[in-house]
């Protein structure tokens, strides 16, 4: 059977393929992706396999945890221990307990039960924007989903305050920061007036929403407004922790904030399926009521002896300061090709989280998503994979291994240049 | 730093650890572990690690194709579809369409979502003393979580009937099944009065509730009056499935039901993080609204290519009769066992699937929780590595990987007669 007609029997429909004419992928090295008709592609669009696909650190790890030990956290185990110190060495000191959990989504889901167990109410801020996984409990605190198609009205409790976009944003200069404030003040400010203090959850980049850096000031005041009102914190740094924006290794960093919880994710074990929820010893105790937190899986043996061996390999291999150097230069030269193309009404991102936003050549805010669509599938034909995503499906998303390399970028930069001519004026 | 010291240090306290003493393991193969005094323990308790501890052919799967590709589900890979359509046929010809998540709660999540898309409202009726997982959408329909330390009253869609136990329910003897059917069926028509076709979920042996089959006529009329007004029944076979019943492959098969959906978890990848939702294709197109349904990890190469080798195994080595056979000689001398001894209140189960109630030597029915947990830590110093559950925590729960054989039944049985004589007259 075609391997496509294959899938359409056997898998739910609601499992998006990538591009117009799906990739059958076979193996993966490095920053490289080969398909069964002997096609290589680079690969600018994985940043779920962190530090390349098919690291042969990862897979002997796995291999020998594997015929080692494998089981719970209702034992007593060096790995998760380990892996936990390491992740903590990381963060803020007041970032001291770890969960492990399986994915992000459950990680998010297990935030939020941490927060809405401390401040005894379920009234949670999101941006705009915001994807926070795919749970029940998720899904209605994600703009990206609930406003998308197939979405619905959220419940009273959620919140939901413009995303603070600089480029797209219902107010559009930097000297805008402060009307985005506002907005999320007068929000705060009516939770407080009900009695409830409110848990407030951001990406500090937002990815689904269209790789948008929040504006660093904002961030900063509006976790002091929510830490004011005796308000929770939760960073969403499933889509850019572990080094991926060069300068800091998560993203909260960048933005000088404290939260109270930090959920991580998707790279943390390079394609295992691993995420961790790192928070205060006050909220943990909090949390342990008495409701015992069993997860099946999370913590397990081979879970943290991969996990730890991504961070090692992050440390090793330098790969923060690499996403640094690339990040720059790919930043720089996309900004060049911005002043080439009037297709381009955006570059923005920080190492090698970054997003291009296509508009049109007439109208340099309009959304053109049917460029974006356009370039993407002609730059997957010329072998170089990306993606597009944001609430107008018009932002390209590049979010590499961050082992790319400055060749790399030449490649794609060099690539995109040729396919944009196709359909932009210079 | 000792251990326990530094786990205490950077895990979450409502991460439980087993026994009075945890262990500390740092091996384990086959059935067996080993902790970090040199002592070995015969597992009869690990019913994730399916197929045992340490399987080299899992290893050398999951090292294969590690350094082979890992990707997600937006590409085409064979893995998956290969992997998915051997489940398929495991299962009732109309449960054929597959979806691939991360943990059980995963799994149960989506099927609500999947379910209350299709009948467009949240009415759920679940079974005392249930346990579908930890997020927030499941702890709310769990009762074993809900009612226990730390719980609350849960949602108003929320609807709990009584657990159809025939030794220790509100009914007590085999005639009463017709009883307990009598309270799920006013149940169901109070919900169709009110215009609603409700979802109903059950284990169809019950786990964490005490190792409770439900009854099979009461779990087959149950779900026809669920179909008849129009409702949903999810299979949670998190705990039960994979042939670990003996005489079926699935719990649902010995209780004679056409679930809607089937959930799947725990040791469908014998310990790696892995489970499934399967469904109709009629509920799949339902679902199928426009909004993605995006697993980071859910289905990816690797974990599908570990499930799959899971499965081989299982059918290989012939796992499921075995578990029909020692399940069978180890319930026979259990019940030998409790003839003697009068602390045993109910010994049941199917396969490997065993439940034995500790109740009070005056009062045949009183639950016995402090000499459960003394038999349990008991039988741990004497080298075997049991549990207990149930809302009384009074159930010693047997619930080995099913490559246990009768040498090792023999073993437990031997420790199990010495330990209940230190606590129970003959």
């Amino acid at each position: 059977m075609v391997i496509k007609n294959f899938r359409q029997k056997v898998l739910a429909p609601s499992l998006n393929l990538s591009y117009d004419d799906p990739l059958h992928l076979i193996k993966g090295l490095g920053q490289f992706l080969y398909d069964s008709k002997g096609n290589k592609y680079l690969d600018a669009v994985n940043n779920i396999q962190h530090v390349g696909h098919g690291h042969p650190r990862i897979a002997k790890t796995a291999y020998e945890q594997l015929k080692k030990l494998n089981t719970n956290t209702r034992y007593l185990d060096e790995n998760v221990l380990n892996y936990a110190q390491s992740i903590i060495n990381s963060l803020p000191e007041k970032l001291s307990i770890c969960f492990f959990t399986n994915s992000g989504s459950e990680s998010n889901d297990l935030a939020l039960r941490i927060a809405r167990n401390s401040v005894r109410n379920k009234n949670t801020i999101v941006i705009d924007g915001a994807y926070h996984g795919h749970t029940i409990s998720l899904i209605e605190i994600s703009p990206y989903k609930y406003k998308g198609l197939g979405g619905f009205t959220p419940p009273s409790y959620v919140h939901e305050i413009p995303t603070p976009n600089l480029f797209r944003g219902v107010y559009k200069d930097q000297s805008s920061i402060e009307k985005y404030l506002e907005d999320f003040s007068n929000c705060a400010k009516k939770l407080k007036a009900y009695g409830c203090k409110p848990t407030f959850i951001f990406e500090s980049f937002m990815g689904c929403g269209g790789q948008i850096p929040l504006p660093t000031t904002f961030l900063k005041d509006a976790c002091k407004i929510i830490h004011d009102i005796g308000g929770i914190c939760i960073a969403d740094e499933i889509q850019v922790g572990f080094g991926r924006i060069g300068k800091y290794f998560w993203g909260f960093n960048y933005q000088d904030v404290q939260p109270d919880i930090v959920t991580i994710g998707k790279s943390i074990g390079n394609g295992h399926p691993l995420s961790a929820v790192i928070t205060t010893e006050e909220l943990a105790n909090q949390f342990n009521n008495g409701m015992e937190y069993f997860n099946s899986f999370g913590g397990n043996p081979v879970s943290s002896a991969i996990g730890h061996t991504v961070l090692k390999i992050i440390e090793d291999d330098e790969l923060q300061k690499n996403a640094l150097n690339v990040g720059f230069y790919l930043k720089k030269e996309l900004l060049s090709l911005k002043k080439t193309f009037e297709i381009i009404g955006d570059v923005r991102g920080e190492g090698l989280f970054l997003g291009i936003e296509i508009v049109a050549e007439t109208n340099a805010i309009k959304p053109n998503p049917k460029a974006a669509r356009y370039i993407v599938n002609k730059m997957k034909e010329l072998g170089v994979l990306l993606s597009t995503d944001g609430p107008d499906n018009n932002v390209i998303k590049i979010k590499p291994p961050i082992i790319f390399n400055n060749r790399d970028a030449d490649f794609l930069l060099n690539k995109l240049d040729k396919t944009i001519s196709l359909v932009s004026k210079k």
